[in-house]
């Protein structure tokens, strides 16, 4: 009763209607966009982002905007996004700007690196820091548009057999982890290597790999590696994994630019709100995890290891900027941005976790 | 040449265009909502997310939603906000809800406390926590919304004329510090005061208060704080601290579904851009900072200290909690949720930024 009477003192409020007709071209027709997903139907946070981007832009349009989405079960294709959306099969993907570095190699860049940028210092990058033009000079030419499509927050090392106590535990060792952080294992003698998602359990148990890395708590924990394996390693090389909206360029241009921009604000909304669904699923799942096998240990990799890692990926990179001057050019405006966002993030949020930390001890 | 060579190979994309007619209601008038903000014209970062959230709303109605922003210097009541919007004068407000904690004592949870959440794991309470859910049930009563209205990150502890080496240099220090926090810092003898924006710079250089906080490097800059005070001192009483859009209950429901939607979107979205825009310009400024003054310090406050805050704010929440069952249930969410998720902050991003910071040592 309270709550009713006080909100009956509330006066009525200022709106204002005035008749005013718009142009009917922009307000009488629906447009459909097909989506292609490399996810399976089904695939946690992943799987919400295009969802949630295709719900808000539909009822901000008032079903002006329908997008439908295709997961990887339906199309056959979850490493074809970039190719499929390139050639107009689909208006719209939602995939990693990393698959796509065995076709164009600087796509590589625009969603982690090691030893890189963390999520806020990345999208600091991507909306004031240059990133999305170097991201539109890369993927232009492609007849494409490339926009932010969901954050994992800070992936973790992975799962672990064996602990690694120096740099002779690297060599040899076989590990599922993709693409260019497996490059820079490589150098230092381990065994990166790729395996389907559904066989990862059994080659962890059986040892068939001694190691794997998959996201972090929020999508580990249904893989069930922390039943097999005693350690969970730190990150460091994906410690702000950023999904991917891939858009026919042509398909865009044939919506009128209120969609247009409806579309954008989806999408960006859509990206931001799973990096925090991402960080609040990790610390649920962590939770369970800790719970059901108290016996998983999070461990860091020695410093010995650790510095090892940065020279190889130091190394790298410098072959990647002299090889391709636009690579270069990404590449140096990742590292001055670092710099100075990195001093920031020092004296702000890990000043005052180490502060509070420090109580407990 | 080689661009558009690539680009004129893209086929056709797959947009399809239906003849459907829409509900003439939601699209042929234009609604106008009237906001006020708590900022002074031109104030940045803070007066940029009401803004952006204008612009947005507009273009993705095409014109349909037309929200007009009165600042401080127009409405003469910077702290009338929420008055203002209750009465029906304005359809809505950007401000604060810690500054209504005089008016209804548990608004003052909804911006940021002492000791408490960073900016993710504080956006995690608020969309999969509960928060959202406490916030409404706070304001519903009062005929009132509450969204999120902009991130600042963390916010520095403050300016400091000498160093804070142990307990006994907190008594009697004057600082300007208002709310929450300076009731902590009274409870240890300082002495916090508020003191107009205007007149802050001649005060601490003039020694008439001896520190103060403001925010961070992103609004210090321009108050000209680092050029007459040697020590910045790291936070503790702001980690996180949120702005707020305050609605008219009834100003809402006079919207059609669709707005209501474009509205919602354009106040979320422009809430964590100012996240990304202060972290940003934190990161800038701080530079300036300290190039223009390299002798400025940063500095932590002794364990001793932190921990006797710390002990004075759990006090003080304590006797908020046993006074107000509605205080009590959100005070013990947020504790609830911040102690799952700070184990997951700090074997993720800390993790791996202390990981990476130990390289260079």
């Amino acid at each position: 009763m309270k709550s009713l009477k006080i909100t009956s003192l509330v006066a009525a409020a200022a709106v204002t209607i005035s008749a005013f007709s718009l142009p009917a071209s922009a307000a009488d027709r629906v447009y459909k966009l097909k989506m292609a997903e490399t996810w399976s139907s089904n695939f946690p946070i992943f799987g919400d982002a295009p969802r949630n981007m295709a719900r808000i832009a539909e009822s901000m349009s008032n079903g002006r905007l329908k997008i439908t989405i295709d997961s990887s079960n339906k199309h056959k294709a979850p490493l074809g996004i970039f190719d499929m959306v390139r050639s107009g099969q689909y208006d719209m993907g939602h995939s990693a700007s990393y698959y796509w570095k065995g076709k164009v190699p600087n796509t590589l860049y625009f969603t982690t690196m090691p030893f890189g940028m963390t999520t806020p210092e990345q999208y600091g990058w991507f909306y004031h820091g240059g990133g999305m033009e170097l991201m539109q000079k890369t993927y232009q030419p492609l007849g494409l548009e490339s926009y932010p499509g969901g954050n994992t927050g800070n992936q973790m090392g992975g799962w672990f057999q064996k602990e690694i106590n120096g740099l002779e535990d690297l060599k040899g060792l076989k590990m599922r982890i993709p693409g260019f952080a497996g490059e820079v294992l490589a150098k230092l003698g381990a065994k990166p290597t790729n395996i389907a998602s559904g066989e990862l359990y059994t080659a962890l148990e059986r040892r068939t790999i001694d190691a794997l890395e998959w996201v972090g708590p929020s999508l580990d924990l249904r893989m069930g590696f922390h039943k097999i394996a005693p350690y969970y390693y730190t990150g460091w090389h994906e410690p702000a994994t950023e999904l991917q909206f891939l858009v026919n360029a042509r398909a865009m241009k044939k919506l009128p630019e209120d969609l247009r921009e409806i579309l954008r604000v989806s999408m960006k909304l859509a990206s931001y709100d799973m990096y925090i669904q991402s960080y609040h699923e990790s610390a649920e799942n962590w939770v369970t995890m800790k719970t059901e096998y108290p016996n998983v240990e999070v461990k860091t990799f020695p410093k010995e290891v650790l510095a090892a890692m940065k020279k190889a990926n130091d190394e790298l990179l410098a072959e990647k900027a002299a090889a391709d001057p636009l690579a270069k050019e990404i590449l140096d405006s990742q590292a001055e941005y670092m710099e100075k966002v990195r001093v920031w993030t020092n004296i702000s949020d890990r000043a005052y976790l180490d502060s509070i930390d420090s109580l407990d001890k």
